[in-house]
């Protein structure tokens, strides 16, 4: 087979498999969604595009896709939503990486409250919004280009600051190493970094800590 | 003055401001240092020489030194230690990042155990500690060369895993632009990543995450 | 002529030539292959597209095509097989690069065994293979992202481990510069590698070691 | 001759030439700056160690050192300063680069006010100052590591800022690498950068600007 | 909403927001736009598709496009301009981006005078339009390939000049990497750097230094 | 206008100018294209896709295309071919910037000699043609990949090699990167190279050199 | 304590530790060393310094140094040498690392022939010694600046070529980079890679390719 | 032996061979300078240190050393000097480099015309001397930074012209990438590139092809 699914995982780290979908063909996406559905879980599918999405839903019907992130899901049923993550993006085109972001970790039994286009060429849009932000248990900053933003919250708030660099800009962005050399370079105290891009590594990391912190660990 | 002390910082993160010391003169550490203990605060500097440490001697006797991590402590209470952060090397060269991590994570308020000398070469030494490392609110993972071992421990339990990258290596390691990128590109969950070399910042953020865990995360 | 085609190579080396596709005209494949069938010989083809493929059908209708790692091969008569290569990949989506390298060592006369998708997120799922992994002469481990399949493999085995980074991932994996850095500072004993998604190289040397250690190394 | 001396500049441009010491030995440097000298000019080197120092003093009694910024002066006559050029710095180690665009800047006319430590990691200490800092005509921004405060400062004046990226930092700071691409990746308006550790070409252009803008650029 | 639209921004630097296309989806920028031209001000659009246009058109029948240089603009009144913005190229597929430059420094209130195709390869046609260029506040040079025209202008004039270099060329460029570095170590004075391609950044910078030197700075 | 052909050229190099056709629409290429060809001179244009050539035909009719290579040329007069230039590529994939550079150096002037597909994986391919070689006044290398051929040539033979690395190949050759270090690492004596698939720049040199070898460097 | 000896490995790998002195206090080695010699084994040390190798003869007396290779080496009992391993290098300047591999071949126990300075610069010297390398089971090849001669060999025989490539070189080279991608791009078949400058993998991989291909592969 | 000295190279390529001393220990170079010394031709050993001419001088007591360039050279008679070689440096500090090539060509027998400190940053310099350049038959350009001399050399004279990138400069000159790229990016004809700093490279093949063009060629 071209696929063994780690069925453990959801046993060994208390959550289900999800399944990366680029560079896989729309068949092999299909037949994993397919299989890991058949286990009565919810499943998440990150990176997808609108073929493998339509793939998918031949096999399974209820599967819905939001283009704007690129996320194909199979909805179970709700989880009971806890504690509290930030997303916030520096500008709108750093937008389908933060909902990546955002899907994954409701998708991970978190409530997710969205921060959009507060990043520091306009510096006071970020300030208005600081007192709630700071309610959350765990920030996700995403930005592109110069990708500052993270760094100046975490500069401002005592909660964990997830950052994740996009490819947004051009140029001498070098598609994100510009804001990824930024956010790992960070003088701000509480702040780590994902890769660029990838919003879906933020989302699960920021679900896992807020999970934690609301006392839901150990399940 | 060369310095505006960061007074404001604790009430605004809940902790302390700490002296970066690479760049700085030893003249200026010092001025620093002292006053930064004038205010009866514990005091935290890093990446500290030993000719830094000989400057704040001078003027703060009962400053200590660790050589290997290259830290200036001034502790004035002891903290009341909580919760706990794991912090693990691959390798023995790793170590002296590794002290400062855990240093920090300690002065911080957390209690800390070390695992070292843990990396993949050799996996099933990794395999005998785990269920003792994941009994930590959250792990700090230091390693160099290929650096692979934060992302198999991401992939083995279900606490939030720092990555520190080190220089430690030669040739291509490219003074630890490959750890970085491995750690970066971990297909596990639960990862997130800090400077090369940045000890510091990931026992900052591992005390911040463990105490946001045990509960004190709202004083 | 645009080619001089290396008819030595048999004598010199042991093994015919082999046409890489990339950066040549359809119709120069066509009669590259062309002139090579004539010869009596098996051919294979490496990184070709289905046009390329199709030109090639034209002119020679026994010719087949493996879409899934853009092979084309000629097989005149069944090499006798002999000793064992192992194939492992660390996802899905690092097949095709793994099918070149499988076609390529069963072309040049090995055996060929598949472990797909056993890559270190999930680890188990490496563990239950690993004695049958052993039993073969040399094992070529195929990854992208973080790269750290091949050095666990190695760390884990006393078998050569031909390690093939793939350009499978996103953001900072560089194109493959990620795994490729990986693989090289393992550390790891036993473990060398070849170009980024070169499974053509990692199947030939994985063959020519087979072929020498099964006795076959002198005719 | 191993220098041929530029006295067309100053017709050309305005201003007369400066030495450039890193790079030639401290006999050439003694050698170019006694020849400006016997013009009776003021003359400035920059980057000079303290050996091109003791070399130039021994031919030039005369000129100062400043080794903070790694300055040679010699004052003719002191200049009509006008206008007002404001630099900052992100760090204390930063300074060192900023003294020497202060002192440039100075050499050739402009008022200089310094602002020190005024990074992003505690912003209040920036805003603090911002009324004052506006004042000037033209804003340079001495910045390592992650180099937000270029960007943080051009989205909060209507005024030039010359962006100085600096070598201060470690690991993925790749030598100011970090801090020069966050600058010139601002989303910011009204940003310009120059050369890594480059204090001199800032505080020329912060001049040039500055006596264009007090409407000395004619004479 | 996923744009929080910078209204302060005429206020705190004194010119109006401008919509940066890249990376938005074109109803995400027609909504801009709107938003925008419903403040009765004239409304700049930078790296701008035909589609994102045509969008905009749809809600903004006076919206005009500019092809070359990537531009939509709604002029709802000429601002009286002053003072004098010289733009040149080095070739003739470096004008789009110079276009850019023109067009934002004209939008922002300059004289703007084209200079294109003068650079150093045929170094005489650069010499006969010297002393016209000279007669400017500020001078844009937009470069790509070896991207030396900046530098030699600026040891030539006694004026700032904001160097935009291109990815105009091919190979051992980089996408613009050459002229970028070529930009930044320039041994001229009086020169600083924008982004690869970023045409908009410089016409914005130039258009607020020619501001100030012609005594607008203030209102 | 957007070009200012510089006709001086001829007169102070040699030789006329060449249009390069890379980032200009086909509408500048075949203006300029008229232009040049009305002063009656031999007209060269170089990476030309075939859109530009068509534009080209419509306003010059007698101009010729060759898509291996994407030369467009205007020959008014066949030049009186002197001297010799060896054109060598390591492999098939390499001709096309062969192409380029050898009818480059025809268009100058000089007698041209193909050798092609003589690289170093097959070496005895390359010592059956050295005697031949050796005969130019010039060699050319165009390589990719590892580019090791312009090394190996230079090592044999007493006369110039320029080196020409293309981005041939694909992972680790990061576009030409590989086959360029290589070629400026030889140890080799009388190698000189230039930029990754620049053809034209080579066939320029070698014709020079081929000229005032054969004592036609005064004219 | 800060290592944990990998005392599985020779069961495992059939071969035992080895220690990686770079990094490591000398106290450090010392203990470690001293640790694994009191177990009656053969113990091999590499990148070991002067200062190190006296700390280890403080606590071990029979302990030896080779300053060229920077290896110490404590040999309880001479291996049966079997099967031949052949190590070259480029240049002279390569020797070290070519006896860091040669020194490690030898202490696993393979027979080993060295053939050193016989570059592609004077590939003549490389052809007289062909027949001689070719008896070998493995070649190890080392060479820095354009790192040519590993595929050049690798072209020419037919037994696996382990090309090392070296920071020999300045510039370009990059610290070894250079012939790191000349070596991951080479055309020829049969070759593979190890780190910049890692003597002590290739030495360990010849010595395990060739004791399976004497047969010895079982114990 | 370590060394295999090249003594077919005169025949080959006309010159003798040449000792490259980076990175080989004094012996080594003293063992090499006296074997080539005893068979009565001249001698040349280039990137030497002091450290290494001492050791040759004790073996060789003729030998000279040129500290400004690191050469030493045992001229036994003088060469006849033919033809003419320009070097010129854009600054003083690219000297040393700049000796190298100048010394090597001589000792090709070359004659040599040396213009240093003709930098862009003040082009009057370089076109009062452009004349006399000119009369050369090859015409070497060293320049770091920018590095644009090159460039602007080639595109006003009808000669070939070699650059040499060199590491001077600072920041984002990347230890002479900057200088290296913009040469290979340069729009100029007639110009290729070696190895930053590789005086010796350009002063040999500045010889080759002078030699070539005074007649010399076919001995
Ligand atoms: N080793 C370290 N690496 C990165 N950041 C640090 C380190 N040590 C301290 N810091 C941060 O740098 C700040 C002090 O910077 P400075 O004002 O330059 O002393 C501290 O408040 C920390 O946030
Ligand atoms: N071509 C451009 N390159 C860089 N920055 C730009 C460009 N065009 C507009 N901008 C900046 O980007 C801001 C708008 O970003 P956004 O909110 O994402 O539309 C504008 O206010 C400008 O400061
Ligand atoms: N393929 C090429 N690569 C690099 N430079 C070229 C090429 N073709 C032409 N050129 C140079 O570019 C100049 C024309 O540039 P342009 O004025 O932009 O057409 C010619 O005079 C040549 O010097
Ligand atoms: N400075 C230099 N840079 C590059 N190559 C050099 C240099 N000096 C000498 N060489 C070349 O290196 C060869 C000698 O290398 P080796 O045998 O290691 O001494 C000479 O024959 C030259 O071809
Ligand atoms: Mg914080
Ligand atoms: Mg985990
Ligand atoms: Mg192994
Ligand atoms: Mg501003
Ligand atoms: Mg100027
Ligand atoms: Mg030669
Ligand atoms: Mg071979
Ligand atoms: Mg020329």
């Amino acid at each position: 087979g071209f696929a063994r699914i780690d069925h453990h995982r959801k046993l060994r780290t208390g959550f289900g498999e999800v399944i990366f979908c680029k560079g896989k063909t729309k068949e092999q996406v299909a037949v994993i969604f397919d299989r890991l559905a058949a286990r009565d879980t919810s499943v998440l599918a990150t990176k997808a595009t609108k073929e493998q999405y339509e793939a998918v839903l031949a096999v399974c019907p209820q599967a819905e896709y939001q283009e704007n992130g690129g996320l194909i899901t199979l909805i179970r049923e709700q989880p009971q939503y806890i504690g509290e993550v930030a997303v916030c993006t520096a500008g709108t085109a750093d937008i389908p990486v933060a909902e990546e972001a955002a899907a994954t970790a409701a998708f991970f039994g978190a409530n997710v409250k969205r921060y959009y286009d507060v990043g520091v060429a306009g510096i006071h849009r970020l300030f208005d919004k600081l007192p709630e932000i700071e309610r959350a248990n765990v920030v996700i900053a995403v930005a592109g280009m110069e990708g500052a933003l993270a760094g100046v919250l975490a500069g401002m708030i005592d909660k964990p600051v997830i950052a994740v660099p996009t490819s947004v800009g051009y140029g001498a962005n070098f598609h994100g190493l510009s804001a990824l050399l930024t956010m790992l370079n960070s003088c701000a105290d509480g702040i780590s970094v994902v890769n660029i891009d990838n919003g879906y590594g933020a989302g699960y990391l920021g679900a896992q800590i807020n999970r934690l912190v609301t006392g839901k660990g150990e399940e």
